[in-house]
C-alpha cells in the first residue's frame, strides 16, 4: 500500500539526485486553458522514472544494496534505475532484448548500468531478468507496479502543489500507471478538490479500457509512436488506484500527439516524447473539462530519437497547414516548370523540395509529373495554392 | 554610462514581467568540461531581449510612457518590446519590413504591438522608425547600444552568481554586443576572477573584428543562418565594454552551431535558435580554454522556425555520421535493388529514402542510378557501408 509518508520520505530520498523542475506557464497551447508545464523531459535522464527508482532504491536493506538490482527496458526505466543505483554506489544490471536500438543502449550503459542483451523481444528480456534475479540475488526494479516506485513518482505532486498551490487539474500521461497512481494518491491526500486526469495513446489504451471495464484488461497488441506508454496491461496496484482515485483517463490519436510535440517544440522550446505529450494533446485538443481552470500538463520525458522528431514536425506541419505535398501534371513541353513555378511564387508559398517524373501507365504519353513540397502558412493558403495552379490550367492529382 | 546599481534596480523592476530562468546541468555536451546552461530560451517571448526592453521601459518619464514607445526588428527584440510595454500599459510600435516572416509579425503583434509593415528591407523599416519616433514623440528602444538595456542583459549576470557562486567562466552569443556588455559590467563588477567569453558566428564577426582591430569596424555582408546575431556593425557602449571587459571573441561556423543545436535537444531537451546555440557551439568544439572548469553556457534564445530546425536536424545528422546520402550506380537488370538492399541491411543501416533514375548524360547506357538516404550509426559505421556496397560490386558515385 502506498503511503502519504513514503511520499515525503521520496522527496527527501531523492533530494541530491533530481532536478526539483520548475512550472512554466504555457498561454499559447490552449489560449482557454490557465496552462502550465511541469517539465519532467527537463529531469535528470530525460524523463521522471528516475523518482520511482532512486526512492526504490533508497528503501533496499544493505544486504540487498549489496547484491545490486535489475531491471528489463529499452527506455527511460532502464536509464532512472541505472543512474539511481550508480549515485547509491550500487551494481546495476539491465536486461534488454538484443533489437533496441544502439542509441538507448550505449545511453543506459553511460549511466553505469552493467547491460545483458538478450536475443528476442521485450518479454524474452523480461524472463532473462526473473531468471538472473533468481540465480544471483539482485532485486527486481519493477517499473511501475510497485508502492515504493509510486511513492517516488508521487514526488511530482508535492512539487506541483507547492509551485502551484491554485492548481485546479492535473493532466498526466498514462502508460503502466505508476506516474498517475503516485500523483493521484498524493493530491487527493492533501487537497481532493484538485482534479487528476490520465491520458493514453489511443493505440494502447490499457488502463482507460481497464478503468472503464472495471477490471485488468489486457490488449492484444499496442500501435502508437509513444513507446514510453505502449503498455498491454496495468498493474494490480495501479488499476487499483487509478479505479478509486483518478477523475477520468481519456485517449489521443498519434496525430494530435505529434502536433502537441510541435507545439511545445514551437511554443515552449521544449522536446517532449509522444509519452510525454499526450498530456498537452489532450489538453490541446479539448478532451478534458479543463476550461478556464488552472491546470498543470505533466510532460513526463524528453527522450524522442531526432530522426523521429524530424519525421514528427514534418507530420505536424503537414497537419496544421504549413506544409502540403502536391502532385501536378505537366505536359512535357518548355516553359512548363517555369509558368508552374511562377504561378506558385505569386500565392507567396516556399517549394522546398521538387521530384519531376515522366509519364507512369495511365497518364497522358506526352505528360510528365512533378511531385513537389511547399511551405504554406496554413490551410487556407494551401487552398488559394490549389486554386491558382488549377485556374493557371495545371491539373493537380492528389486532394 | 552602465552602473551596477542599474542593474539591481533593473533586477527589482523585471521581478515581475520575467522568469527566473534556472541553471541546467549540462554533463555531456563537453565531458572535459563542468558545463551549465542558462535557458533564456525558455525566458517569456523565448529570448533575453525582454530583460533589457522592460528595465529600459521602466525607466521613462511618466510623459515619455504616455505617449508611448518604438523599435525596429523582426526578430526577438521586437517581441521583447511588445511584451514589456504592453505588460506596463503603454503603446508600443514595431516597424518591420514587409519581407518580415508571417509568423515573427504575428508572434509580436499577438504581444500587444501596433505593426507598421514598410516596403523595403531592415534599413528602410528602422528610417521610418526614427521619422515616426520624430513625428510622434515616441521614444525609440535601441536593440543593443543603450546603457539601460545593457543593465537589463545584466540581470542574467546577477542570476548566474547566485545559482552557481563557484562559476570561472561565462559564454555568451554576441550580435550587437548588448547582452556580453550587461553580462561582462555585472561580473567583473562583483567577481573580477570570473572569464567572460564572447561567440560570433563567422559570417558575421563584427564584434571579434572591432575588437581585434581595436575600432569599431562595419561588415559589408552577413552570411549565418544565425540570424538574431547577424549585426554588421557594434555599437559604440557595447565596443568600448567588450574590449575593456570581455576576454575574448572567438566565432563558429554553420555547421558547429547546427550540432550544438543538435545536442541540446538530444542530450538537454532544449530548443535553441542559431544565435541561441553559438555559445554551447563554442564550448563543444574547444574553441574556448575551458577545460575541467565551472562554465556557463548562456542559451540566448529559442525563437527558431520549425521548417528550419528540421533541417539543422539533418545537417547535424549528416555531420555526425547518423545519416549518409549515396548515389549509386545500378546496371539496368532485375534483381540489383533487391542485392543493393540486401547488402546494406546486413550493415544495420536503415534505408530512409529511395530515388531512382534512368541513365544520365555521361552514365553507362544501360545503368541508372539510385539515391539513397541511410540512417546510421556514426562515420565508421558509414564506412562498413560504403566497403560493403563496394565489395558487392556496387559503384557509389559520390565520396
Amino acid at each position: 500500500m502506498v503511503q502519504l509518508e513514503n511520499v515525503y520520505q521520496a522527496a527527501f530520498a531523492l533530494k541530491k539526485i533530481i532536478r526539483n523542475t520548475e512550472l512554466i506557464k504555457a498561454p499559447k497551447i490552449n489560449p482557454e486553458v490557465d496552462l502550465y508545464i511541469k517539465p519532467e523531459n527537463l529531469q535528470i535522464t530525460g524523463s521522471f522514472k528516475v523518482r520511482g527508482a532512486a526512492y526504490k532504491i533508497s528503501r533496499l536493506t544493505e544486504e540487498e544494496k549489496a547484491r545490486g538490482v535489475i531491471a528489463c527496458s529499452a527506455g527511460n526505466h532502464a536509464q532512472g534505475v541505472a543512474l539511481a543505483a550508480a549515485r547509491s554506489g550500487i551494481k546495476s544490471v539491465i536486461c534488454l532484448p538484443d533489437i533496441a536500438p544502439i542509441s538507448k543502449v550505449e545511453a543506459t550503459r553511460a549511466y553505469g548500468a552493467e547491460i545483458e542483451l538478450v536475443n528476442g523481444v521485450y518479454d524474452d528480456a523480461y524472463q532473462r531478468a526473473l531468471q538472473l534475479k533468481d540465480e544471483m540475488g539482485y532485486t527486481f526494479i519493477h517499473p511501475f507496479d510497485d508502492e515504493y516506485v509510486i511513492a517516488g513518482q508521487g514526488t511530482i505532486a508535492l512539487e506541483i502543489l507547492e509551485q502551484n498551490p491554485d492548481v485546479e487539474a492535473i493532466v498526466v500521461p498514462v502508460g503502466g500507471g505508476g506516474l498517475i497512481s503516485g500523483i493521484a494518491y498524493t493530491v487527493k491526500a492533501l487537497n481532493p478538490n484538485v482534479k487528476v486526469y490520465g491520458v493514453q495513446a489511443q493505440g494502447a489504451p490499457s488502463m482507460f479500457t481497464s478503468k472503464r471495464e472495471g477490471k485488468i484488461v489486457t490488449l492484444d497488441s499496442v500501435n502508437t509512436f509513444c513507446d514510453g506508454i505502449a503498455v498491454k496491461q496495468p498493474g494490480e496496484n495501479t488499476f487499483d488506484i487509478c479505479s478509486k482515485l483518478v477523475d477520468d483517463i481519456v485517449t489521443v490519436t498519434d496525430d494530435e500527439t505529434a502536433n502537441a510535440i510541435l507545439a511545445l517544440m514551437e511554443n515552449q522550446k521544449l522536446v517532449a516524447e509522444g509519452a510525454g505529450a499526450v498530456s498537452v494533446a489532450a489538453v490541446m485538443f479539448n478532451k478534458l473539462p479543463v476550461k478556464n481552470k488552472n491546470t498543470v500538463c505533466v510532460v513526463s520525458g524528453g527522450n524522442i530519437d531526432v530522426t523521429i522528431l524530424s519525421r514528427i514536425i514534418d507530420r505536424g506541419l503537414l497537419k496544421s497547414g504549413r506544409l502540403e505535398k502536391l502532385s501536378i501534371q505537366l505536359t512535357d513541353k518548355p516553359g512548363q516548370l517555369r509558368d508552374m513555378s511562377a504561378t506558385i511564387a505569386l500565392t507567396g508559398a516556399n517549394i522546398v523540395s521538387v521530384n519531376y517524373e515522366h509519364a507512369e501507365k495511365g497518364s497522358d504519353i506526352n505528360s510528365c509529373i512533378i511531385r513537389i513540397e511547399l511551405e504554406t502558412k496554413n490551410r487556407q493558403h494551401i487552398k488559394e495554392v490549389r486554386t491558382a495552379l488549377t485556374n493557371a490550367g495545371f491539373k493537380i492529382l492528389n486532394n
